[in-house]
Parts: C-alpha cells; sequence; structure tokens
C-alpha cells in the first residue's frame, strides 16, 4: 500500500535482489528455535509432494483428538471497532464448542487492544490466555506489498506470524475474523498429526474457480496449485517455518511476482499460495468442512452436502452476511446463533482440567460465596458484585480533537430509551460517552437502528460503550462509571438519559468553563438546573426566556417538584431566574443536580443499583472532596415523561426494596465516615432529620 | 393414584392372579409387528447377562454414527404448561446439535397437545416429523400403581409405550422433559449397535446410591441391580420388548413389589429396575455421559470429571435448576443456553438429506421469493409473510367457567408495556387473552416478572400467549388475531395495552350484554368511549361522574383529540354526556374505537404491521358485516401517556414508512371491494375525502 503510485516493479526488482543475496549469505543457517534476526532463513529443497494430494484428503479418517486438557493455540488478526465485534462472534463459537484450555494470540491495532483487552478482562471465561501483538510494528514488514484486498494492510499480516509470535510456540491455528465454528476446534487441531515431516502449513482448498484463471478475460491471478487454496483458517506448524526460513522465502516469492503483477488481489492468500505452487510439500491438504466458503459463487455446495458435518464456515465475500447463495439462510441462522449468544454463558469451566482462574475469579468466587441466600436484600448484595462483560466503542469512534475546555456528555440507557438517542443528538452536538445495558441480542438491534438513523450514524464523536446485561436490578452506577471512565475530553457534564439539554448547552458550557477559568486547578461542579414536562408533547424552549414562560404558564416544572423537591431545591430555582452570573449553592441532604466536573472527578458508587439514591451518594462525595457547587446562569435541561420503569416501580410497590436501599445508604455513610472521619458527620446528620428516604 | 384409599394389596394380588393366567394362556404366541392386544406377551427365558456388565460400558469405543440421513426416533411424555415448556428447551438443545431428520412421537395430555401442536406448526423446522398420543387414553393402564414421585401418573407412562407407539416402529430413544441435549443425538442413536441379540433396554447407572437402601434408617427402595439405573434417557429396542411379552412383565413384577412396598419412589424408574433385575439379559448399559445426573447429592462428577465430554444432562431434582452442586453453575449456563435460544434460528436445513418440507414452508418460500428486495415497502411485505412461532398459553392457566355474557379482554404487548400488566389486573378482574411478542430471552423474563409479582401470579384467568419476535415491523394485527383466536369467552373486548379500563367495565359490559340481549343472535360491537390523559401520574376515576370533572378540568382528553379527533369523534362524546342508554352510531372514515364484540367476529387484517391504521381497517370490516354500533353510556377506558414507540417514531420521521402504509390502505380497499362489491363503495367514497391517512 505505501508503494502505491511510486514504480513498483522497480522497487519490487530492488527488493527481490536484495533478498536473494540474504539467501545466499544466510542460507543454512539452523537457528531456529530462537527470534529469527531479518534475513535469516533455511531452506529445504526437498522435491514437491504430490500436488493432487489436496484433493483426496476428504477421505482420509479423522484423527483421535488431542489429550483431554492439552492447551490449543490460536491466532487472529483484528484491527479497527468492526473487526473487534466480528473477532468476538468468532471467538464465542469457537468457545462454545471446545473443551480445551485455549491461548489466543490476538495481533490487533491499538483500537482492538484497547477493546478487546477490557472485554476479555471483564468477560472472565476459565480456561483461556489471552495475548495482544502490536499490529503496528509489525506493518513495516508487510506495508511493501501492494494490495488490493479489502482487508488491507492487516490482511497480510498473518505473513508475518511465524516471526511475531513467540518463538516457542510450534503450532498455531490461524484464523480470520469472518469465520465461525461449528464444531469443536480440538478436531481441527488433532489434524496436525496428518501432517509428514516436512509439511508445515495446512490449508484447505479453495471453493472458487478464481485461481484458476478464467473467470473473466484477462483476469490474471496469482500462481497457485489447482484451485488454489484459502487461508482464511490455516494450522501452521511455526517451528518447521522457522526452520525453513519462511520469512525469507514467501518476500522472495512475493517480490518475483510483484514484478509481472500489479498488486495482490486476496491479500496474504495470493502470496500463501504462490509460496505453495513453489514449494508443495509445504503444504497438508484439510477437509473441505473445515472452511466451507461462503461468497457469491461459492462451489461450498459439493462439500457440504456430501460432508457428514459442516466444522466452520467463512464468510469470504465482503458483502459477509448478504452474500447470495442457495443456502445461505441456514449459515446465517448458525452465524446469528453465536452473534446472539448471551456471552455470560460461556462463563463454564472445563472439568477435569486444572486451569489458573481468570484474574480475579477467585476472589469474586469467594465474595459470592460468603453472600446470604437468605438475605432479604440478597439480590442487590449479589448485583453490586457482579462483572458485567464491557465491550467499550462497540461502534466506530473518533476520538474528539483535544481542546482544554471540551465537555462529554455522560449517560447510560437500556433498550428501552433507544429512541431518545437522535433528539439528545439533536440538542448535543458535542462528544458523548454512553454506556448501554443490553444482551447480546439487543445489542445486534442496538447496531441496526444506529445504522439506520442518518442522525445517528453521522455522529462518530458519540462512543457507545456496551455492557452486558446480567442479573436482576439495573446497575445504574457501575453503568455510569464505564460511561465515565471512556470520556475522552478534560469536563464532563453528568446527565440522564431521559434528559434533553438546551440546544445551546454545549456551546455554553464551553464558554462558561473557559470564562471561570477552571482548567483543572479549580475544584468545581457547575450545576445544570433541571425542569420537567408532564406532557409527553411539547415544544422544546430555544432560550431561559421561553422556559421562563413555560414554566409560569405551568406547562414545565422544576424537575421532581411534586415527588422528590429537595432533591433539586437547593440549586434555587428563584435566584436562577433573575441570576446574570454563575452561583455558589450550599449542599444539602438529598441533594442530586446535573452537574458539570472534570473527567478525574469522584466515581460513581457502585453499590446502589436498581432505583434509588444512587446520584445522592455521588453528589455527597463531591462535596465532601470539596467540589464548589456553581449554578450556571443560562444552562438548563429538561427532563421528558416516560412510563415508570421497572425498578421504579419495583420500589414504589415493594417494601423489601426500599429497605435494601435504605440499608445501602446506612452503610454508605459508614464508609463516609471512616474515610472522611469528623468531616463527613453533617451527611450523618442530615440523614437523620425527618425527611424521608428516597 | 386412582387405587389411593382402596385396599391397595388387595387389588395388586388379583391384578397379579389375573396376569399369571394371560401369561399362561398366551404365552409364547409370537405375534409382535402388530398391535398388541392386552395381556399377549412372549417371553424369552435367556438366562441373565453378568449384571456388573454396566460398571465397565465406559471403555468400549463409540460406534460409528449412523447414516448421514437415517430418520431417529424420539419419545417423550408430556403434560400441562410448564412441562410444555421445559419439553421446548429440551427439543432446542436436540435441534441444535442434530443433523439427522427426526421423528418426535408426544405423548401428552390435551394442554400440552393444543400448545406443542401450535408450536411446532408455526415454527417450521425442517426434517421434523411429530405424532401425538393421548397420554388420558393411556392412563388406565398406569392409574393402578401408587406412585410418590412428583412427576405423577404421567411420570409411568413411559413404561405403556412399546403398545402405545406404532407398530412398526422398531427403536425409539425415550427422554424425560428435564434432560438437556449437549452432542448430537446421532452418537447415542449409534449405541444402538451395541445391543446384543437379546438387549432391548439401554439405560445409564444410576448416579447416586438411592437404590443401594442405606441413605437412612429403613429406606426401602425398589429392587434394582447394584445402584440401578436412570430412566431420564432410554433406548428401546420395542421390537424386541413385544416380542419378550413387555407389557406382561413389568405389570407382573410391580404387581408383586407392590404386594410388600407401598407405592412407587421414582415413578417408571422403579418398575424399569425391578425387572431389569429379574431379567438382566435386557438391559445394554449405556456410557455414564449420556445421562449426567444433577441432583443434590448426585456422584456424576466421578463421570463428568473424567469423561472427555458431557453428552446429555439430566436435572433429576425437584429442585431443578436450583439444585446445589459442586459444578451446578456450568450445567445451569448450558441449560440457559437453549432455554434462551432463539428458536428461530434452527429452522435450519439438513444438507443432503432430502426430507419433505414442513406444512406451508414450500408456499412460503415461494412467496418470499417473489418479493424484490428493491421494493421501497419490501420491508412491510416480509413482515407480513413471516410466519411466527406462536407458543400459546405460556404459563398456568385456568379456563374460564363457562357463562352465557362473560367477555374476555384480548389485548398485545412487547417488553416494554410489561409493567403495564398489574394496572391492568387490578381494573379488569375477568378473563384475560394477552399476546406477548418477545424473543425467547424475554418470554423467560417475562415469566421471572409474574413469579415475582403477587398480583400476577394469584390471577389463573390471564392466558398469556408468547408470539416470537422476527422481522423489524411490529406484527400487530398477527399478535391481536392471536390474543382473539384464544379467548374462551362468548364476547371479548378489544383493547390496547395502553389504556386501563374504568374499574367497574367488567361487570358493566356483562350486564349489558345480558341486557341488550345480544346473544349472538344479534351482530352488534360495543363501543367503549376512550379518553386520554397526558399526565403520566394522575388518580383514576371511579365514575363517570368523575371522569367528566377530569374531563371539564383539562386533565382529561378524549382519546387523541389532538392529533387524530376523527379517530373517535363518531362516538359523539357530548351525547355520552347525558346518555342514560345505548345508543347506535354511524361509521364514518378513520373511525376506530374500542369495541365489544362477540368472539367470533372478523379476524384483524394481517397485512397492517408497525404502526397505522390497524384497528381502522377492523372496524371497516365489522361495519361491512353489517355490526350495529352500538354506545355504552357508562363505559370508558384511559389511555395512560407513555414514550412514543420505535414503530411510531419511525412513522413519524421517514416518508417511506408512510407512503407504504399508505400502499397498504390501498390495498386493503381493493381487497375490500371484491368482497362486499358495491357495498364497499362508501368506504373508498371516504377514503378519498381529504381528511388525510393515518
Amino acid at each position: 500500500m505505501l508503494l502505491r503510485g511510486r514504480p513498483r516493479t522497480l522497487g519490487a526488482a530492488a527488493l527481490l535482489l536484495l533478498l536473494l543475496l540474504g539467501f545466499f549469505l544466510f542460507g543454512g543457517d539452523p537457528d531456529y528455535g530462537r527470534p529469527r534476526s531479518q534475513g535469516a532463513a533455511t531452506f529445504d529443497g526437498d522435491p514437491p509432494a504430490d500436488p493432487r494430494g489436496h484433493n483426496r484428503s476428504d477421505c482420509i479418517p479423522p484423527p483421535p483428538p488431542p489429550p483431554k486438557c492439552e492447551l490449543l493455540q490460536v491466532a487472529i488478526v483484528c484491527a479497527g471497532h468492526n473487526s473487534s465485534r466480528d473477532v468476538i462472534t468468532l471467538v464465542k463459537s469457537l468457545l462454545f464448542y471446545r473443551k480445551n484450555p485455549l491461548h489466543l494470540h490476538l495481533v490487533t491495532d491499538a483500537v482492538a487492544r484497547n477493546i478487546l483487552e477490557t472485554l476479555f478482562h471483564t468477560w472472565m471465561v476459565p480456561a483461556v490466555q489471552i495475548s495482544f501483538y502490536n499490529a503496528d510494528e509489525l506493518k513495516p514488514q508487510v506495508s511493501w506489498i501492494p494490495n488490493k484486498h479489502y482487508s488491507g494492510l492487516y490482511g497480510l499480516m498473518k505473513l508475518v506470524l511465524p516471526s511475531a509470535l513467540p518463538p516457542d510456540l510450534a503450532r498455531v491455528i490461524v484464523l480470520d475474523t469472518d469465520v465461525t465454528f461449528a464444531s469443536n476446534i480440538a478436531e481441527l487441531w488433532a489434524l496436525f498429526a496428518h501432517f509428514s515431516d516436512k509439511q508445515a502449513i495446512g490449508l484447505v482448498e479453495n471453493q472458487s474457480d478464481w485461481y484458476l484463471g478464467n473467470l473473466w478475460r484477462n483476469h490474471r491471478p496469482w500462481p497457485a496449485l489447482g484451485r488454489g487454496f484459502n487461508t482464511g483458517v490455516i494450522l501452521l506448524r511455526l517451528d518447521r517455518l522457522r526452520q525453513a526460513g519462511w520469512e525469507h522465502m514467501w518476500k522472495l516469492t512475493a517480490t518475483r511476482e510483484l514484478l509481472t503483477l500489479p498488486a495482490t488481489s486476496l491479500a496474504d492468500q495470493d502470496i500463501f499460495n504462490a509460496v505453495i505452487k513453489e514449494h508443495p510439500w509445504l503444504v497438508q491438504p484439510l477437509p473441505c468442512m473445515w472452511n466451507v466458503q461462503l461468497s457469491d459463487h461459492t462451489l461450498a455446495e459439493r462439500c457440504y452436502s456430501e460432508a457428514p458435518d459442516l466444522k466452520v464456515i467463512h464468510w469470504n465475500s465482503p458483502k459477509k452476511l448478504r452474500v447470495k447463495n442457495k443456502h445461505v439462510e441456514s449459515f446465517r441462522n448458525l452465524y446469528l446463533t453465536f452473534l446472539e449468544y448471551d456471552g455470560n454463558l460461556l462463563r463454564r469451566e472445563l472439568f477435569g482440567c486444572p486451569c489458573p482462574p481468570p484474574p480475579g475469579a477467585e476472589q469474586l468466587q469467594q465474595a459470592l460465596a460468603q453472600l446470604e441466600e437468605q438475605d432479604a436484600c440478597f439480590e442487590f448484595r449479589q448485583q453490586q458484585l457482579t462483572v458485567h462483560r464491557v465491550h467499550i466503542t462497540f461502534l466506530p469512534h473518533k476520538p474528539p480533537p483535544p481542546q482544554p475546555h471540551d465537555v462529554t456528555l455522560v449517560a447510560q440507557l437500556s433498550m428501552e430509551r433507544l429512541q431518545m438517542l437522535e433528539a439528545l443528538c439533536r440538542h448535543w452536538p458535542g462528544p458523548m460517552s454512553l454506556a448501554l445495558y443490553l444482551t447480546d441480542t439487543e445489542a445486534q438491534q442496538f447496531l441496526r437502528f444506529v445504522e439506520t438513523s442518518a442522525v445517528l450514524s453521522a455522529r462518530q464523536d458519540v462512543a457507545y460503550h456496551v455492557v452486558y446485561r446480567e442479573g436482576s436490578l439495573y446497575p445504574i452506577n457501575q453503568l455510569r462509571n464505564v460511561a465515565l471512565a471512556q470520556a475522552l475530553t478534560p469536563y464532563v457534564f453528568l446527565s440522564d438519559i431521559d434528559f434533553l439539554p438546551a440546544y445551546s448547552l454545549y456551546d455554553y458550557l464551553r464558554a462558561s468553563i473557559e470564562q471561570l477559568e477552571l482548567d483543572g486547578r479549580r475544584k468545581a461542579a457547575l450545576v445544570v438546573p433541571a425542569f420537567e414536562t408532564l406532557h409527553y408533547r411539547f415544544s422544546f424552549p430555544s432560550s431561559k426566556a421561553e422556559l421562563l414562560t413555560l414554566l409560569d404558564a405551568g406547562s414545565l416544572y422544576t424537575f421532581r417538584y411534586h415527588e422528590w423537591p429537595q432533591g433539586h431545591a437547593p440549586t434555587d430555582y428563584a435566584r436562577w431566574r433573575e441570576a446574570q452570573a454563575p452561583y455558589r449553592v450550599q449542599w444539602a441532604a438529598d441533594y442530586e443536580p446535573y452537574v458539570v466536573v472534570p473527567r478525574d472527578c469522584p466515581r460513581y458508587d457502585p453499590r446502589f443499583v436498581g432505583f434509588g439514591w444512587n446520584k445522592v451518594a455521588h453528589i455527597i462525595e463531591l462535596d465532601a472532596q470539596e467540589y464548589e457547587l456553581l449554578v450556571l446562569p443560562e444552562a438548563f435541561t429538561i427532563h421528558l415523561p416516560h412510563a415508570p420503569s421497572l425498578d421504579i416501580a419495583r420500589f414504589r410497590s415493594n417494601p423489601t426494596y426500599r429497605d435494601c436501599v435504605r440499608a445501602l445508604k446506612d452503610e454508605f455513610h459508614q464508609d463516609l465516615s471512616r474515610h472522611y472521619g469528623a468531616a463527613a458527620l453533617k451527611y450523618l446528620t442530615a440523614l437523620q432529620q425527618p425527611r424521608g428516604p428516597a
């Protein structure tokens, strides 16, 4: 790709010369088994095996599965937001059928690493190890190859795995992100046993006529044995490849072919095939059902209508699931199975295989074991301890450019508030960090929702973080913390999803932050006064003056004026009406304003789950840490009505629920006293006033 | 069970005598292969095989799988609402792993048959045949056996399968409803190949010490070989059992044991074990992983920690998923996988197996193939054709006693309206038939929601019918038709879920129906005037007088007064204020009142999916069929506010959506003209008035 625009042939010829030189200088150096210096290579000159061998391989009886607890090694190249989602579906299918411990070697860019590291850390699947490798560091090794395939540069990276993976790793199964398992990967691993002494690469024959070179006039594919091989699923004997001087070998072949061919069409696959054409002894053909290829003009039916079983399906068309072929509906159903599968259910032990538990799993087990099922608040305790799987930046996202006064809107929601997103985008043109509490199935519905919304798909500055559902209580503060942790601007506006801010709020907040010279030195929480409408259709005020008119007309109220006035009373709405400049207010019991604070503000207390007291506790924490509360005279946000959530309904109807919230409050206050000592006394005193609990 | 309270021993002794007599009279008659007359039996006197054989069976290498397309036979006994849900989870796990055509033989009571027949009919899974057998007809054959097991009479019915199943059926796998597959059933079927010439019953050893008889003092289990066998999974050679005179055999043994034992403790399992103890040559022990038993004190760990693989798990404790054992969490995850699995995804073809398609599948495929993806209304067309899986009476339900004027409230909802149910139950004390549009996962959430609600779980007269989600548009009229078809009273109140009826409405409607002497002869639709509140907290009027006060105060409006007055204008609210008696109103364009009609009223037109015109079309249909529209002077129902549904939001924001609804309207009118001829002209004329479409 980097060579595009330069005289390619010349560059390729020079490289070829260099490589040939290297071959003569270093040929025969048996330094396999340790990190390989560039250019070092060995070459095995055995005569090629029968090239037609790969057509008959389906007849070989299946070898016995590997020993019960053998660790299987898998490598995947993954870059960007969309591939990260794909790889998770692949891994779900892998984990569903596996019975062996797995070690996943993930070659990732920074985006994918960030996503997948968080995901696997919170997924806590037993008997799965993860290692990351920096794809960006590997780029120079392949960036000289012009490539027309949609997978781009990352599509070529499988070529460098023998040197990129640890030198003591002898065997690995390499997978494309667009494959889905329909069987136990141990059966695939067992096929290593079929390799002859020299063979180093296991591949399934290509299930299209591409490499036959007769698809259209002047169609000139890269050289291949017959139909060639597909590299969506590869069994690699890394040890033998290193020994055979793989790096040298493929670069030599690629460079030579690029003298006459303009670019690779199918990325690494063209080069693998060209190398195999030259050194057929390298390849062990695999049974076709281990890579059933579902492109538009696939010949795969020959395979799957005769084979007793499908093992791996491969969506090897840029159209992916929208590909057209006779049985695509059935294959799609298999894929959707894992796309929508509840990943939490894969936290299954491997019986009889002693494996170190995932980090944190033991402590979690112990904490859960100490809970008493008879405790009336058991559900709350369990929910607090739950480690939710987290998929940050579920959709493509562009971080906002660094600006010293920028503000991210932070909120959380579940499926039933999805229709708020478009309105929110219209009201808040700035960056947002939103945590969504979803099942795996709902995450896919959410994806389609965004794709079909012109408003949402136009926005790259909204980061959506999926927190997967588990348990019966809404983990509101854990969600807020996920969204807060992913905000990338110096300031955050801590909002709720059923509020729409004034159209001008984003600009106004940035201007206010600048004017107040907050820039990190001053601990301030800017209060955005909150209002509500009880009508579910109303026209949003475009200014403070308009808002006041609606307020006087009784079309708007100050927020929770009827049921919970103390929640916002300290904002002092009377003063706000007249205010021309920000004014300071004092904390009072049960105060829970919507505030703008520096990103490094205290986190929300995750013990508050479900409905009740979750924001109040956070404002106490801010006050205890001596944040000034400054009300902004032109800021406002308005709550839209909605049917009460299930959690509110339970809170209202269930005395035990209310007792549990009260118990959490008490424990929170005890912790507060421990942390802040005498300074926390005022919160306890306030609590003991007969105002009643939230 | 029927014998309970009679002198059991005497009855049993008499039966024993009868059976012995039968044995001597008919012994040796080789009439297997045709329906067996009671008492006819053959007996094979071979010496018993080594009784310890079943302890060593795990070492036998697995036999080759059955031929690719061999039809596998499975029998399950299932009765009642809860077992029907269980059996569906079992069948999902079975279908997930299977690669062979299946024939399911379901022995059911009337409730289960009704549920499962609808379910399988709408599920349309390729390569699955279903046969039903009437459990009630089989009852007399086992009802004489006193049984203490929680499965009740149905637990004993596996004993009579050799005579109940078709005489030409030679082999069958018999499953309890509480087993879950974790592998391909063909592997289990293949174990028939291990049977010796005489063996007829394949069973896994019991994984508890129950039959050792040392669990407590005076613990006296039924006789068994060693630990005995568990009958949750059985391989039956029906042909051999019939030949061996099975019916005679087990009745003889059971009768004899019941002379000294008061009852069976583990239902059929006690009798199977007693027969096997006497005729050990009958049994082929199966590897333990084919029935991993998860009771409280299970010894199953010995099996699953050594076996390479779990094949079938069995929740054989009355505690089911709440059972306590070391690894229950992992097993529960496997079970939840199928409990929550989207059953639609199991509509997968078996490649390479020619099987007749499920009834209606071919026509459906053809209709779908004729749709044009480029059509702007493609989504609408596709949704109209979708056959949704339907699970009627998802929860236990008691049909209302037949009463000539009774009324069922009919409505439909999805997950986000669940919190309406409790209020609805308080407002409507009569029978309800509700269609719920849910995913499989949501159906489980719904189940827990009802279980934890005192209000909902107290009601046995509310029938919940789950219609499984598929497609992007809410199939509102299909849902209404499902709920309507399941209403069991002579009249139905066709409501919507976001309406709460007057507290008195149920009684008032029944009284009105009686007074108006409708009783089926008169085609009348009683109109229940509709109102709405825009406030999401308000106190519900307890009388018409109170309602009128609220109306005058502006706290209530007539329904859709602001946006869609023509929808209810013909109800003539001014007249209603004053009315003392029912009054007749005339149809007018766009009229869509809430009405009470006889159960056999016209169905809703399923072409209307999503938002718009779905009720209007139904009222036209009523008018065209000359239903009188009679407004009831004391009836009212009130709409509660909610955030707009996704469908309404799409309707409002998307011009294509509105165009498609308009196209559906036009087609509806064309059909109307075809049906009703000139009489339908008035609807078309009304349509052409410039009132604008819905």
